[in-house]
């Protein structure tokens, strides 16, 4: 019933660069090609993921996501790169959280009902 | 200039039983002896740190945090038990992420002017 969720975010300044909505959105992007069917995809608005692909692409020295009105869109070689360094860091602290401390630490937790 | 944050957060339902936020008060309840001190010091109103112990003392089978009007509140013996293994938890899951990708990510993000 319980359960750990583990957030990774990258900062450049203020702004979140990478994090776990992003990294869900360059994947969607990368099986659909296009920026409108990955928000949809996710559940997201069109204005919310123009604007995740926008910080990403402003926070990154090389843009992760390249789109063109009537070609749709695609996560560059940079974009690919940062995803998959994204996806093993996230698994690398995922893996080191999954000891007897978490064990412990659910364990500690109160039983909820069934909903 | 750019850093990565780390978020674990540890879920009973929809709500969080642990987090960076809920451990920080923990800590500064600690210390300082009273809820309301505690807020203060993390620039968090009354209100809002009454809130967290309270998530806290629900989602736990035993309560993290005592409290009684006059004589201040204290962290129970499973409150301290608790955060020692979250901050195990957040501790081990920042070293797995200190690594080459970590390196390559950071690199990757585009130079910020200084303030």
């Amino acid at each position: 019933i319980a359960r750990l969720k583990l957030k990774l975010q990258l900062f450049c300044g203020d702004e979140i660069a990478m994090g776990p909505g992003k990294a869900a959105l360059l994947q969607a992007i990368a099986r659909t090609g296009s920026i409108s069917a990955a928000g949809r995809e996710l559940g997201m608005s069109y204005r919310r993921a123009w604007v995740l692909v926008d910080t990403m692409n402003r926070c990154f020295a090389r843009p992760l996501v390249e789109a063109h009105s009537g070609s749709g869109a695609w996560v560059t070689e940079a974009g690919e790169a940062a995803l998959a360094d994204y996806l093993a860091l996230a698994e690398a602290a995922g893996k080191a959280a999954a000891g007897p401390h978490f064990a412990r630490l659910e364990a500690a937790l109160r039983e909820l009902p069934e909903p």
